[in-house]
């Protein structure tokens, strides 16, 4: 019995437990002091009420033999599948339902997605990320390449042409750094993607926070984006489904690779490991793409987006250099006077009794920067910002 | 830009189409007929009303931010993790909260666990078998030896000590025979694994059919078990969740292989690749496990071991072999006068309107052999049987 040792080389985190850590102790010490939290990456508004509606009425079908469901569709129930499709039809891009698949969410069809891949094709990363991307291809033994998101690319890395890549991660608008690629940006990508005959793998799981209708919301807006790309999708952060679980990745019918389909690929993979989402939670899914739904979520979407730009405001005043604060929930500062991300960490919990999360949790490129998120409670999030501004 | 290869090994599967499109075929020339399925392995009864209840509950504290849940815990909520582990404790087994996993059901952690050891282990798996087991080791490439199921064995095949075994399947009460391996029998198993340092994956979903207190319900009621076992069990049977999605995987911390605790290593492939159950559905699952939750669910399993009883009675009584029929949803029978497994489903659905599993489709050694299942209608089970006997 050998286990994979692949799992030998995985870094702990130390992220997100150091600053629990480091809060409970100031906590300790100076127990009357009031602490903001801007450093969650969870949504905090309650589900919308299209959404509750339709999941009661979902649990009653499965109280009644005549209306309850045993096994569903391998791919996700029809009605879920055709409801994406149509949201996709008004951002002019078409699918047909059977190239989306329900899943539990995207980290789970971002990790998993691998399978289809042998290990020996190389991986290009931009640095900062969202770990997830790091940690499963060094779970599989992949080499990985890191391109830098820096001040000078507006944290946007662009592909260079002699660096050879096989699997493209691309996330926009960007985790961490709230920044979004333009239509232009992607082409750029696309076409290198053709041209190494490489797969993006594309996660659009902040797309709805997108308001500037000309930045791209989903990468088959561009053109050859279906011979090349895979997409993921959530309604984790769209309708605050962080709780809730559900997520829909798009595998066009023009994906072939190494001379395989891998849509057929990708439903042998989820037809032999997965049995699908609750039909209780594709219920509430289908609403959050109703009209009513849609309308609910969407004055969600503008509360979180006038958090951030409370706090975009803020530091734009302030002479902070930052990106994101807009069509993202996410904002990236350079750390003022060129603190490291754990001296600023420290500097705005000791000072302004604020929480956000260090850039350089990360990766390397994120040292010197910070996230401040925009989930939290509107009177907060203006508060945290006087704070932060008074330093 | 190479794809796994391993996935051009697959075999298409099949079973079901064809069991669909026989079945279509005669409903079209024969609209008059009415024909009883005993061949799907899916639940009929409705979710019981405590679990309703609790559903309905969670989805209103999902309604409001004060009660509203994000991002749950990693492992799954501790107010099921404890539930679980009260259960085994009913079982005779002790297991701390942090050896329990929840998930969305065993098939995806009886796939994903593939993820924590090498390729290059050998794998064991009886036949006739789900054949999850064998496709998820094809996908990884891993080299599979088969023992055989057979009427002498009474389909619970026993290890062989010239046999080399990295990973062993076993699945009791059985998918698709319905036969149930004794404490002895097991134990032999675990200290044969314990012996080739080999882990067992042990696949106990069925396990609430178990109404012998002989029988085993847990590999951990076997000593030693801790030491080499995984255990996988889930809701879909024991409480009608096929479609609600929930399951459970226990790794014991005394499970160390290769200088590694397994445990720790599928926390952080689920910590990675996957981000939990929906907070709705794990508080349906709770109620599965209240003192009025497992009291309707016995009625339900009572109901549905009844109809296997039924059927049971009629094969005896007519001198026909099989195993199952108790402790167990399925029944596994030696197809009359020698007929194929396809010969026979052509004969049942030709002359008795009945629709079964041909055993083939679990394998080689199900050649011959056919499956019924207990899911159905009362009514239609005792009318099915009448049907079958008259042949």
């Amino acid at each position: 019995m050998q286990i994979n040792h692949n799992y030998n080389n995985l870094e702990q985190s130390y992220l997100f437990s150091t600053i629990a850590k480091k809060v409970n102790e100031y906590k300790q010490n100076n127990p009357d002091k009031n602490i903001i939290r801007l450093g969650i990456g969870d949504v905090t508004l309650p589900l919308a009420p299209a959404v509750i509606s339709a999941m009661h009425k979902a649990v009653d079908d499965m109280a009644d033999a005549s209306t309850f469901k045993g096994y569903g569709e391998e791919q996700g129930y029809l009605f879920l599948r055709q409801a994406i499709a149509n949201y996709y039809a008004k951002k002019g891009v078409e699918l047909t339902t059977d190239e989306v698949f329900i899943s539990d969410g995207a980290k789970s069809d971002v990790g998993n997605i691998l399978d289809l891949f042998d290990k020996d094709n190389i991986v290009l990363i931009p640095d900062p990320v969202y770990p997830v991307y790091v940690d499963t291809n060094i779970m599989d033994g992949r080499q990985i390449n890191y391109i830098k998101g820096t001040q000078e690319n507006n944290f946007l890395p662009m592909p260079d042409d002699s660096i050879k890549a096989d699997i493209i991660y691309l996330c926009s608008p960007n985790n961490p750094t709230g920044s979004v690629y333009t239509k232009a940006q992607l082409k750029t990508w696309v076409d290198y993607a053709l041209k190494n005959d490489a797969v993006i793998l594309f996660d659009s799981a902040y797309e709805i926070f997108v308001t500037d209708t000309t930045l791209p919301t989903s990468i088959y807006q561009i053109e050859g984006a279906k011979k090349c790309a895979i997409e993921f999708c959530s309604l984790s952060k769209t309708a605050g489904f962080t709780g809730t679980r559900c997520g829909y990745t798009i595998v066009p019918t023009d994906l072939v690779k190494d001379g395989n389909e891998l849509r057929k690929m990708w439903l042998r993979r989820q037809s032999t490991k997965f049995n699908g989402v609750s039909y209780i939670v594709q219920r509430g899914a289908e609403a959050v793409f109703s009209d009513e739904g849609m309308a609910q979520i969407k004055e969600q979407i503008a509360y979180y987006l006038n958090n951030a730009k409370t706090i975009a405001d803020g530091l734009r005043a302030n002479n902070i250099w930052f990106v994101g604060g807009e069509n993202s929930p996410y904002i990236w500062l350079k750390c003022p006077n060129n603190m490291s991300s754990w001296e600023y960490f420290d500097f705005l919990l000791n000072n302004a009794n604020v929480v956000g999360t260090p850039g350089a949790g990360f990766g390397d490129a994120g040292e010197g920067y910070f996230r401040l998120s925009a989930f939290g409670d509107a009177e907060n999030v203006k508060e945290a910002v006087k704070r932060i501004i008074r330093g």
